[in-house]
């Protein structure tokens, strides 16, 4: 393991059980009746814990979308071709996409990082390049990616993270795109969860029931070939992942090291949370899980991580879309703990003992 | 009736099925696979029928919060002393309450009123004083409310929401304060549904097992004593009622005649749902559940009505928190429909056919 990478993962510490613990408190003294807000409390607490503050603080909030490509779409697996990989990049950078929209309704910034897009993409402003091969290999032949690829990627999402907490970042979001990206995703969560492609894998974009038949047929294919052992997730990132899914994975790891919160988003950015979680259990208690998608697969990796999601609004774009949903009830959460009014300071009284 | 409710009644139109197909349309050609955002792309079609806009706008927010006292709390059924229904008014004005730190949080304005708070509280800045009488008599021992202080209930929501609509409203949601208003608000539930009290009846602010059991006994009593007819909604309300009850009711109906979307809160603004939705079926279609309550009976009202909440975080504060947050999926849901790139605009390519 790099020298990054091992750094990373032992400087990931366990929650501040202290600030946990006035944040509870605190809630409980809130003009409410006790517990009445719920999964918000619940969420204010964690985030008291992940920050190490009693009244955690969410103002600056960045979605990391990271774009790479699959070589295994060259056997059928998507819907789309390869080409809406750079292309919508482009959307990215040009503030069109999902993500650009839901982003600027809740405040965050937005960070592009090509992973390793297939073919042609210019440098242009606003693009982070940070490419580890120009797409995976085909992972129903052999490995995706060596384990020296699967490594950089991680420390490329662990360095990029790094770099936005330098400019400053109370929360982050975890956004993927590349086409293909479920076929590895779900090949991912069938071995870290123990359950079968058929049980994990769903339509992605859209396909129809032949089209997901032999999705499966691929993924089990891509098992049989590479045999990934789930006690070695680098391994299983390198033989059946995908640069920006070990990107996101890094993102996890730098954001836990360095006491920020990570929103996860759909299945993909699920997948690269099984990564990291399996480098360092311990990453678990920073992440939040946004929403549960519409791919089977999503809800046995949540119940995997022990994840429950906030919202199931059946979405099924990826991009980070949903992430920064989850993000906007997370900074509802923390200022319902700093802003409420108490039971003390409002004058109002308390529920009577009877 | 009275002329300003059988008015507000027949202005209420079924919603505009060109601006909905024609935003249906529009969300399968933005930058996304189809229908992969889900409720959100449904609840954009929805905002775009009721507001008779291919592109609905949501800029202008309110949240009405409306308080009000209930007679039946002098048998015991709340957790919570009466006082705190006009403490937590004045802690309303002083935006130290959960409704204002969320409403900061998305941009919404707050409208407080008193539709009849018991005892004394002075008229303020900020405080809409529009009581009906002094709290609710003890449905227990026979009516809450008169007829006619029920339909003056509904007819303060109309004007309430009218006036804010004059001043800028594109979308609002319903929130309630009032000690006791969950016993009123499960008897009319059971009325409405068809279910026993003991199955929509739930622990209100706090109470205990003993506490329940003898709530769901005073609503039984209620329900015996007053016959409500759930064919007849204004008696219902007027029988086993109150006053902010009523007045979200009200809302309802004058927010829907002129086609502003209403995000209902919880088990209160639910309640007064079924009033509204009782008087004129049609309001509905004007409906936004926000979430679906820790209140048993919630479920149960929202399957009656149709409607599928947006959240389940397991609120149960009221005060409209949770259509506050409600609103802003609602945004998002009408800036993706406006913003996001069409495949054309952003060159990107489309599902290939196979």
């Amino acid at each position: 393991m790099s020298d990054l990478l091992s750094r990373t993962i032992k400087n990931i510490k366990p929650l501040d059980q202290e600030s946990m613990a006035s944040a509870r408190a605190r809630q409980d003294t809130l003009t409410k009746p006790l517990g009445s807000l719920g999964r918000l409390e619940d969420l204010s607490v964690q985030l008291a814990g992940i920050q190490g503050k009693p009244l955690p603080l969410i103002q600056k909030k960045a979605i990391i979308v990271m774009a790479a490509d699959h070589g295994v779409v060259a056997r059928g697996t998507s819907a789309y071709p390869q080409d809406v990989t750079p292309q919508m990049v482009l959307n990215f950078l040009h503030g069109g996409a999902g993500i650009n929209v839901i982003s600027r309704h809740i405040g965050a910034r937005v960070i592009i990082v090509d992973m390793g897009v297939a073919g042609h993409l210019d440098p242009r402003p606003g693009l982070l390049s940070r490419r580890v091969a120009n797409g995976t290999r085909d992972m129903s032949q052999g490995p995706a990616a060596s384990l020296e690829e699967a490594a950089r990627a991680l420390e490329t999402g662990i360095e990029i993270v790094v770099s936005e907490i330098k400019k400053g970042l109370d929360i982050v979001g975890a956004g993927d795109m590349g086409i293909g990206n479920t076929t590895a995703s779900s090949a991912i969560c069938a071995v870290m969860t123990g359950k079968t492609p058929a049980e994990v894998t769903g339509r992605g974009t859209g396909l129809d029931d032949q089209q997901l038949k032999h999705k499966i047929e691929i993924i089990n294919q891509a098992l049989a070939v590479n045999k990934p052992d789930p006690a070695k997730p680098l391994e299983v990132l390198a033989k059946v992942g995908g640069f920006e899914i070990g990107g996101l994975a890094g993102v996890m790891l730098g954001a836990a090291s360095n006491h920020i919160p990570v929103v996860i988003d759909g299945f993909i950015s699920g997948a690269a949370a099984l990564i990291a979680v399996g480098l360092c259990p311990q990453v678990k208690d920073y992440l939040i899980a946004a929403h549960v998608s519409v791919e089977p697969g999503h809800k046995f990796l949540l119940h995997h991580l022990g994840l429950k999601p906030l919202l199931d609004l059946n979405l099924r774009l990826g991009e980070g879309t949903g992430a920064a949903l989850g993000i906007s009830l997370a900074e509802a959460s923390a200022l319902i703990l700093s802003e409420m009014a108490t039971f003390a300071e409002a004058g109002v009284s308390e529920k009577e003992d009877k």
